[in-house]
Formats: structure tokens, sequence, C-alpha cells
């Protein structure tokens, strides 16, 4: 089995939607990442941080998916990272109503010996210098590394943010943060500027509109599963990025085509995400249901036209 | 050759996009219809009213795609209808500049002879009750009907809008318009309702977001292409729905899968419309460009995925 590295956020939520609302809820990047990837044959780490008031379940929940999680730190009173945001009614804009850093704030990452040869690492929305750190433990270079990042990053870290870039193969970022970190309106553009920053492959997210893979002149499109209900977006970008990584791992193939069948793997797993509040519907996710949803993509997108006319 | 009956504006158009503006130029819904269904095997005809003000160039230039123009009552002394707008910067909105309606106040349709037995026909966006008009004109029931509106006539016409919505088969809207129709904010949930309505079928337009094909639990969807410029987005949906409906027309094939590829028609024509003021761009499409752009629509959309893994 291959082994994927998974750097990231695990942390506490709380979370508003027009649907309701809830009270401090298992949250953070690694941890979506971790549960959608577990839906592959893979061995994974998650590398992270948390305070000594993190419950032991949520812990336990990670390693019931065979995670790996003596990566993950727990800091001797310290508190955990927090945040809670309130969704707006389309859900496709929410404020940040807090942000605790607590004993993230001085994070220092350590990659367990085991995983330090990972074939695929998977650099989670976090400070690019922590995301940087971890690649300077790899042994060797990894076969792909996939990094997500946001706007925060490119307003108050973006020298930092730019040099991790540039040692990264796959970028996966959402449409507004592509144009901010390009300066180019068009996503096309923007994809062939970032292109030039280091990555070979990017991957735009649209949210409930899909996401791009760019590879040079090459663009494959995976729309989002349309749905009665989005209950919570909470997660879907990170689920989206583990689903991606996870089946790359999987696979052992990073062909453009085989990104292909990533993005849509992706796709499937977050379209699952935003059903339910926070992690809810991942921990609950039966791999049938996964399976099935695949040919509802299929369905959803192929076509046979014959190009003669 | 199947015929195809199209209603709908033949108008002038002033434009302002970020990238220039233009004076009065050929517009209209029936206009950008009649060119997108040109690209098929089909006699078409074009049912509208034109002032004495409207160039004979314009005319001829519809007569040169094997148009029918018989239906366009050209009014002595009257106006064409003129539209005016200015779109933002983001290309996704545009407010209105004027609206003359001019010679289409009191506009009659008249469908001619020869169209009375058209096996599909095309109302395009115009007030309900001269689409209603033009369908009570036939001499039997059409294979297809497929009807395109706005916003605009559920806000001053809604009770006939209902009415003609109730007697067609397609009915083609925009994401927004979907909303404010049916009262649903989902997509799902919104086509659900509109097929409630009386359409079978329910397009939904998300202009840079691609289009979905409703009928019951069946969804297909078609991105837009990726362009690394819009230069003009007017006349797009018409655009859509005359390759859409050409399509069909040339096929004669009303069967679910059939539909998706008159989608992916529709969408390759309208990413031509764009890329250009007006309906320049598709007064100067080549077949084979067009033909071109199907393979990057495949090469943008399919995947190979096994379901087992």
């Amino acid at each position: 089995m291959n082994k994927l590295l998974i750097v990231g956020t695990v942390a506490f939520d709380a979370i508003e939607t027009p649907f309701g609302k809830t009270d401090k809820i298992l949250g953070g990047a690694a941890t979506y990442i971790g549960l959608s990837a577990s839906f592959f044959n893979l061995k994974s780490a998650i590398v992270s941080v948390v305070g000594d008031d993190f419950p032991q379940e949520y812990l336990d929940l990670l390693t019931q998916r065979n995670i790996d999680i003596s990566g993950i730190e727990v800091v001797k009173g310290g508190k955990t990272f927090f945040w809670s945001g309130r969704y707006h009614n389309d859900l496709n804009s929410r404020d940040t109503l807090a942000t605790e850093l607590n004993v993230l704030a001085d994070f220092q990452p350590k990659v367990p010996q085991e995983f330090k040869d990972a074939e695929v690492v998977m650099l989670g929305n976090l400070h690019p210098l922590v995301q940087s750190s971890v690649l300077d433990q790899m042994q060797a270079k990894p076969k792909l590394i996939v990094l997500d990042t946001m706007n925060f990053w490119m307003n108050c870290a973006l020298p930092e943010l730019l040099e991790v870039i540039k040692r990264v193969d796959v970028i996966t970022i959402n449409d507004e943060e592509a144009r901010q970190l390009s300066g180019e309106y068009s996503l096309v553009k923007a994809a062939a500027k970032i292109h030039t920053m280091g990555p070979k492959y990017v991957v735009i997210k649209k949210g409930e509109h899909g996401a791009l893979l760019f590879q040079d002149k090459e663009i494959f499109f995976a729309p989002a599963l349309p749905l009665e209900e989005v209950f919570d977006p909470t997660g879907a970008g990170d689920t989206f990025a583990g689903g991606f990584a996870g089946y790359i791992t999987q696979s052992e193939n990073i062909s453009f085509d085989n990104m292909k069948n990533a993005i849509i793997y992706g796709s499937n797993l977050a379209s699952f995400c935003v059903e339910k509040f926070g992690a809810e519907r991942m921990i609950s996710l039966e791999r049938d249901e996964f399976v099935g949803r695949l040919k509802q993509f299929r369905a959803l997108t192929q076509f046979e036209i014959e190009l003669q006319h």
C-alpha cells in the first residue's frame, strides 16, 4: 500500500447555517482530508497539533479509519484551534465569527519516521512555513505533492506562500483565490499564470459550480453533483482535496487522465460532505453509497456525439 | 429536411462591455437562434417584426443562411425594437440603458403557411401572448416545443406566461429565473416544481457555469467551455437555445440521451458567440471550427472510471 502524508488543522468548529447551528464539533482541514482519503486503499498519517481539551473519541474516530495519528501532537494545558463561522442564506459566502489559533500558533510539525518516504503529500490549508517544514522533513521528493491554501495566507504571508508553491506539483485553490493569486480574472489565464509559479497542475474549485483541472493547455472539468439540499459546505473543499489525493495515492498514477478520475472522486466525496453538519456525513458514509454516486456522476456528464454530422 | 419555426425579436442592440462599445448593431433573440440553428441540416423560418429602418443587408444575412424570412413583417414607417445595455466588469450582470419596443408593441405574429407543420417550434424570449399565438397557428402539435423566457415576463405577465409554459415540452431559463419562477433556491427543487407547470424537460442556463438538463430524476450537465476571454455575453443564451433546437430538429430524436447531445451543441455554439460583439462571431463561424470545438468539449468532460475499485 502506498502512503499518503497529510498536514493540516485538526480543530473545533462551531457552525451556523440557515438550517441550524452547532456547538463545538470536530473540524479542521486535515480531519476532512483524512476522512475522505480513508475511502481508498492506502496508509495515511496526519501531522497536526491539538490541545489536551481535544476529546479522545475524536482521535479514536481517526484511528478507526486507519489513519496514523502519531504525528498529531497533543499539547498539555493547550487549547485546540477553534473556528466559528456563519453562512449566508445562499451558502456561498460566510462570515468568520471567531478564529482562536491556540496551540496552532507555535506549531512545529513532526513527520513520523514511517511516513518520511510517503508517495503522496497533501499539504492542507495552514501557514505556508508549516507546509514547507513538512516538505523539508521528507527523505526524498515524493511522487506528488498537493497543496491547498486560501486567501488569508496571500494577504499575510505571501512570500512564504510563493516559496512553498514553487515546490509543489498540484495546487488546489478556489476561483476567487486563483484570481487574487494571479491577478487575472479569466480562470484560464489565472491557471496559466499559476503554472509559472511552480505547480504543473492547477485545480480551481468553484464550489457548487464544480472544479477545473489545468495542465498547460489541457483542461478537465467536473461538476458538483446537483443536490436538493446543501446543508453545510464546511469542509467540502478539504474533502475534495482528500479524495483527489487519496485516489492518486491508491492508483499511483499521476497522468493527466488519471487526475481526471481523481477530480471526479474528490467531487463525489465532497457531495456527501455538504449533506450534514461538519464531518457527520463523512463519518457515516458507506462505500456502497459512494460507488453508487459515481454512477450518477457518469450519467450527469457523459455523452455520445458522433464527431461527423 | 425537418422544419424549425422560430419566433422572437429581430432587433437593434447597442452594447457596452469593459472592452468597448458598439453603435446600433444586429441583435434580437430570433436572430441569434436562427444563426445558431443554421449550422444544422434543416429548414428554418423566423416569425418577427421590424421597422423599415431595418437594413436590407441584415435581412439578406439571414436569407444567406437559408432562413425563411417571409414571416418577418416589415412595418412601413415603423421603428425596429431597440435594446441597449452596459455590462459590469465581471460580465455576469448588466444594466439595461434603453428598451424601445417600437413595432414590437403591436406585434401580431403570422406563421408562414409552409411552417405551420414544423416539427420543432422554438419560442424565443418575447411576450408570452405572442408565443401562445404562434402555437395557436400550428396545424398539429409539433414534435417538440421549446420556450425561452426571462424574469421580465414573470414580473409583468405571469398569468400569460404560465399559460404558455403549460403548452411546451422544454423550457430554457437561467438559474435566477428558475428560482424566481419556482420559489425554490435549490435548482434541483426548482426544476421539479417547473416540471409540474407543464414542461417535461427543464433546461437551466448558468452562463459561464454551464447548463443543466432535467427530466424527472434524471440530470445532465454541460459546462461552458473555459475561455481566455469572454468579450460580450449578449445573445449567448439565445445561441445556446438555437443550437439545442437546431440539433433536435436535424436529428428528429427527442430522447433524453439525444437531448444531452443537443445541450452540448448549444453550449458549443454559445462558446463562440461570446468571443466578439453581438452576432459578429456567429456570422464568421465556420463549420470546421465548430466541429473542432466539440472535441474540446469531449476532452473537457469525458472520463474513464472503473466502477469497481
